[in-house]
């Protein structure tokens, strides 16, 4: 596996593999890899000639009362894992690198951002849009792949490729899971014992919500509350959201007659944790974008 | 020559001409085509093996009150220009095509446009850098010819390329002029015979400022001066700006100690016509970017 720490040497890397005609397949992670990105990489070596992820903590997506500095970091056991994996090309910026004077280009989504994580996390998915389109300028990748725990990074990422015409095409990958049901997370390692026994509440009560409406219920109100009451029962930390909206366009509805989402996220002392489910009309679960 | 007008197949050529290794210049503009555009062709044709010239007047750079609805359109006329210059590729897309559905992602320039034309084109750039992004993206450039005449595109443009990492060479073009100084512009269409025989004075004015320079005048202040004295003695026109700037930053400066521009604007009845020069400290004309 090769490492390349420069963006000069990686967009050299990248346009040289595509002038041999060889498809790329991209991983963008924050690093601190866990089974979740693990099947990121392994649906990415499925379909692409070529393998390249990249771990960069991104500081222009986290918010000045977050947790960029805390949040968690382990390159040499990332570069394990992504040997393990095949990953042709690890490519690891520097910040001063990826951001070398003051933007002058500012991107900023407008739509898909007004709920959910982009309520309690102001500029976040700016900051993604940003780290996202400098990244795919110096991977040049045919696929594109992201979990769908990060549900609105994935709208978010399909309306960025489809506005600005990136010749990308994005592949969500099923979150993947503990035994209990917890969303694996880089964050989880920050919950205690406590708060994670509670956590798995959060993923029961997704599914609660999902089975009333395979169950018949169709009036997205009555879910969400369904949903917040089971996490109020059962979970201590402080609920930031419920919400079940059209995906990917993250639109409120008033009856569930389409693809939607399911979404919660929850404050513990040191983590903030999210997870989904997305599902059709019957709440057959999906994930078409 | 090729004549594309869906973006679908425009990425779909430009992505088969990369695969055979093969280098791209791409000329954007909003036809209307003029010996300045001949410029940009030429020298594209000179460096390039395919040249993609794409004619698109972007409904997104054009404020409410501007002409977009009367921006000189002549597409018989251009598709001619750009055959005899041996343009390989005409790209005319529609705005349907180009503006499918409202965007989530807004692009945003935040420095080098509180001066020049930024100042009365309000989202004047924002337009600008959005619709280079998708036509990037669309056409693989190599390189990307721009005139000098519209100096503060260029340099918005640097910073779009440095920015966002795009694998792109900007090539500025020097201005190309009438023979009594006037540079040559799509809307000196829109000028009467007494406008246009005043119009030359834009020029001479920014001459005079040079010139200035090179006699030993370190003061932006007393060249923007003289160059407004000049302008309102000449022209019955509205005086937009003249302004004296770092370039390509176009941060303002105390004393000429480094390559700058000299710019003006002036408002005619029925066109608003813009005109600059760059020169360094000694007021000798370059144009570093």
């Amino acid at each position: 596996m090769k490492v390349i720490r420069t963006i000069q040497e990686m967009q050299q890397y990248a346009q040289a593999i595509k002038q041999e005609r060889k498809s790329i397949g991209f991983v963008p992670t924050m690093g601190y890899l866990h089974e979740g990105h693990e099947s990121l990489m392994m649906e990415a070596r499925k379909n692409n000639d070529i393998v390249i992820m990249s771990i960069f903590v991104n500081p222009l997506q986290f918010g000045p009362n977050e947790d960029y500095d805390r949040y968690p970091r382990d390159e040499a056991r990332d570069q394990k894992i992504a040997e393990q994996n095949q990953v042709d090309v690890l490519f690891i910026p520097s910040v001063d690198d990826m951001y070398p004077q003051e933007q002058t280009i500012q991107m900023k989504v407008i739509r898909r951002v007004n709920v959910m994580c982009g309520k309690s996390r102001e500029g976040h998915f700016d900051g993604v849009a940003t780290v996202l389109t400098k990244l795919f300028h110096l991977t040049y990748p045919n696929r594109v792949y992201f979990g769908m725990k990060d549900a609105q990074q994935v709208a978010v990422t399909a309306a960025l490729i489809t506005d600005l015409n990136f010749p990308i095409e994005l592949i969500p990958v099923p979150t993947v899971r503990e035994q209990d049901g917890l969303a694996k997370s880089s964050r989880n390692v920050h919950l205690s014992k406590s708060e994670r026994s509670e956590a798995k509440y959060l993923y029961q009560a997704l599914l609660k919500g999902q089975k009333l409406v395979v169950d018949g219920e169709k009036n997205p109100a009555n879910i969400v509350k369904e949903v917040k009451n089971m996490i109020d029962h059962h979970i201590n930390g402080k609920l930031d959201y419920v919400e079940l909206l059209q995906f990917p366009s993250l639109e409120p509805l008033s009856t569930i007659d389409q693809q939607v989402i399911l979404a919660a996220a929850v404050y513990f002392n040191n983590a903030r944790l999210i997870d989904n489910l997305v599902f059709n009309k019957d709440g057959m679960l999906t994930s078409r974008i």
